[in-house]
């Protein structure tokens, strides 16, 4: 496939109208490799393993959810040099969805409703809002475990999600509102647990984004290449 | 003791001027209530729980890390009108020490260093690095539990810590570029833990940040208000 | 009543979407107090002596003109405290209608268009111009007397007025653009004096809005609270 | 005398590093005219009528107080182009000295202390406070009568003066703070009038500036046009 | 006829709503002069010889391209005092059409067009694009000779044009898109020219906009000054 | 030798300090690869053909006086893309010197007033003034041929010039004031040259800057990759 096509077809599944403005610049063809499509490589983030990965499988692009160029640059050096080195030497295309996939139709915040069997989902300004039967145990065991949980909670009906870095007082509080009991999102901050309207239970930004870009491969007959951060609770 | 006596002495402890410049017009005498000043309490934040325990404690004076009116307002409704109201109404003063406490000698970070038997200490831009003999676990209990470990520790042997939020790429190439080997501090965001170029550990902000109140109100003979966040990991 | 259904009623009075944009969050419930309201009292700024009256009155709610909280705060100290400590002990709530019920019907405008007889009114930007039969003595006189007369006036047959602090060059362009022969408002400046393209009443801010303010109080049954600044000639 | 000799002796007398930044660009030779200067006419203002009388008095300079372009221009158009016109075609010169003048010793400030008989004076970071055995009515009279006193003076002792417009509440608590009983300026607002801490009286801004104009004009041998505002009390 | 009814003739010519942002405030009537236009001059530039020759021939009117008071000004001085002294002093009116006159049907891009003898043409966001007959040396003489190639141009089918300084990467990626092979404006830059997707031709800017100026007088029975700069290659 | 070496070799000859600040993050090691430094190249612009002459040479060092990363970038496509493709696949450094090398001794400006044989050179805030024998045409023939003469020269005796892009208003005016009779430099507009103070001889950027590379590396035993912009002049 020519990578126009490509383009076109992501720009079906994630449209670029639906990013953030802080997104402009930072997604679509991020990096232009070779014109010709076959093997496709999907991520979470371009780290350097998932990079080495994606060479190994001779990739002609690789779609991740992060851009690792999210700082404007005037210089390629560091650690920046050697993963721009290893896309570019081997005339690999880079493709990055982000907010827009967020809020995609079967995009991050619907594969992760659906990881939790919510039902009679409706729409927040960013995540959703969903009946849920699952017990923060089981919330956690579905996301790998080892969930945060601030405040208490008895048992949740409704619960309201935001994949990545949701936990904003006014989502709270929107949350709140549309009648939510418990608020599932990641990277709680001390000032926002202090005025939480709602108990927050607080996976990790990767537990919450990864899923969609699996389910994404598998649909799309891509290589998924997982490559979670090392993380562990210490007792 | 007069208030203004009390304003002095406090200036001694957290100098003002060694605040960031985000926290102008947010530190010192935030509140101001009655001039005579026997009765002090003390905590990390001012939250309902600790106004409440204040009021009944008849406190003349209320000091804390975290100012309740960081953002500016032009109304006192909801959530911080019932706050005001219960301190003005009992005539009480509130007193605020932020980043010039962290900074200060015996502040927060100084707390910290002696709660986690740090020697041969040397400071950093914020924060401070030093020789450390306790394995993860034990940081860890003295810290109350619960901490996240990021990456993988073999030994620690110099530990950088920087109480409050500070997992900031500059911080953390800063501490490896002085010899650290892990770097303790709260709040860690996934786009920095994936480029960390060292393990880190992360605690709450409560746990960092608490221990200093704590230590300053035995020192001082003031009542300190203890209020952790409601928080437990769900396995 | 309760405060939402009063609430109602004064957007209903005054819409806040006629607010100029400097009076975002400036105007409205800026104290929120107990939620059951009977008595009203009414004045055109909230200061002590205003304050002390409402206390006194039992009022559970006090309307004003301007806001006692117009540049943001993060500390409440001074003269603020006192005036926040007598309103928040007192639970009284404070409503703010300020431009909004500037441009109001049978708003501030209005009602002093209504004081001055005016006929034959015409809206400009700001303010209105009328058909007036009085003299200048005579408007003064309206207005409590002690008027300042910038520039000769024969007979004034259309004055344009501006309630407030009107005397801006574009708006005494558009007067007399529109036909007015005399201007009328309060805070001249010398360099818009210097080059003022008619003549000009200056009378003071208070004289010019308390009476849409006592007017509102009669029409409203609540008390109306009058708190003119002391202000006298020297020969 | 040269042009160039003529601004150097003017700004000996009022140096433009006393002024403040906004004077930047809009003080010194204005007008730049013949080079050969030997009338000089002074006035307070640029106006229509004061252009006439240096042009009808064949002034090679004119000397003022308020530059006629304070407002950065692209077009010459209206009233400005019937001011530039008469200037420019009578190829005459004009010079303005504003807040460094205000500053300068013997300058604006200086000449209303002397006007007000004022003694042992010390500055403030505008204008000056001194010993005033004046009453309030004498003070309104020897600036031409017809002052507004707001709020109430028993005995003036010491005296705050601003030339200018200079309620400013910064201003006023300085003034309050060293000593001061009553400030006297010009251009008094309803907001800072509502908590001024200090009785004020309120002169006009031509009365408080024109005397130093007047004073410099007899002083350096030059002729003073005197153009005040036509402004009358209405009973 | 009364210099309104011009100004509307000119509003007709030459829009002001299709001028750039930039040129706000500096189209338009930039100096007012006297009431009754007859005599009409029309340059590209108020030079002072230009000037001087309008006043020669008794003009009430000057049309030019680039106002002389671009930057605004706080002072008459010098160079600028001159011209203004010479405008204002014989009551000669200026105005000024510029990126509304490039805009306009019958412009300065227009008649650049006719001037090359363009054909088929459709328009550019800036300038236009034409079938064009001529070698770049009958364009060179067209433009008076000198004119400067960067790049090779072979045989030119489709020729951008941008009169005055239009060498702007996006005009020129713009131009390659719509199928120009060749593009002429002024003001080259070496950035520019090192990424040029396209041969350019180099005219001087007066090259390219007099001839809309000189056009415009034959139209309108006015007197075109013309004064080219000064310009020679140096072999 | 070590790059860290190289880099230090670098900043003793074009000290960073004397950048300009809009050069910040855009001089010094803009590209990184091999650690080892042996062979060095060195041009103007890293242009396609600059960069595929390096690699064929097996650079493993370029140097150049303008960046290929000037505007801050967040996606690496187009002819970007393709440059470092070649840089980074080869392992090549990418070494910037601009502002810092225009003022350094024997930098850019130097080499040009030394190309021109100029004695009794003074400096000026940007470039340098100094006697010259040369006639314009023999100055442009030293340049490569076919500058441009703004204006008219009689005999040069004091010749102020600026490398690059340098026909600032401020500039001339600079130059006239410390003696100079004639200007050079490169990218004339016809807004400077209407009003330009002095003759000006306009030269291309290239042949103003390209010497002072050129002589660098012969003096440090480079390879010098010469490639002048493609220029001729249509007569």
């Amino acid at each position: 496939m020519h990578v126009h096509a490509f383009i076109q077809e992501m720009e079906c599944l994630a449209p670029p109208e639906l990013a953030e403005d802080f997104d402009a610049e930072k997604i679509g063809l991020v990096i232009e490799g070779r014109v010709d499509i076959s093997r496709v490589c999907c991520a979470l983030d371009a780290t350097p393993y998932v990079v080495k990965k994606a060479v190994l499988a001779s990739a002609d692009m690789l779609v991740v959810h992060h851009t690792p160029l999210w700082t404007p640059i005037t210089a390629i050096t560091g650690r920046v040099a050697g993963l721009m080195r290893a896309l570019l030497s081997s005339d690999m295309n880079l493709y990055v969805m982000h907010t827009n996939f967020d809020r995609a139709s079967e995009g991050v915040n619907d594969a992760l409703a659906e990881l939790l069997s919510l039902k009679d989902i409706s729409p927040m300004s960013i995540g959703c809002i969903g009946s849920c039967t699952l017990s923060p145990v089981e919330i956690s065991q579905r996301l790998g475990g080892n969930c945060r949980l601030w405040g208490k909670v008895k048992k949740i009906r409704r619960l309201a999600l935001v994949a990545g870095s949701g936990f904003d007082p006014a989502f709270l509080e929107e949350a709140k509102a549309l009648g939510a009991d418990t608020f599932l999102s990641a990277e709680m901050k001390h000032s926002v647990a202090r005025t939480a309207p709602l108990p927050c239970i607080e996976a990790t930004h990767y537990a919450l984004e990864a899923p969609a870009m699996q389910r994404l491969s598998t649909r799309m007959g891509w290589q998924y290449i997982d490559d979670p951060p090392a993380l562990q609770i210490i007792p």
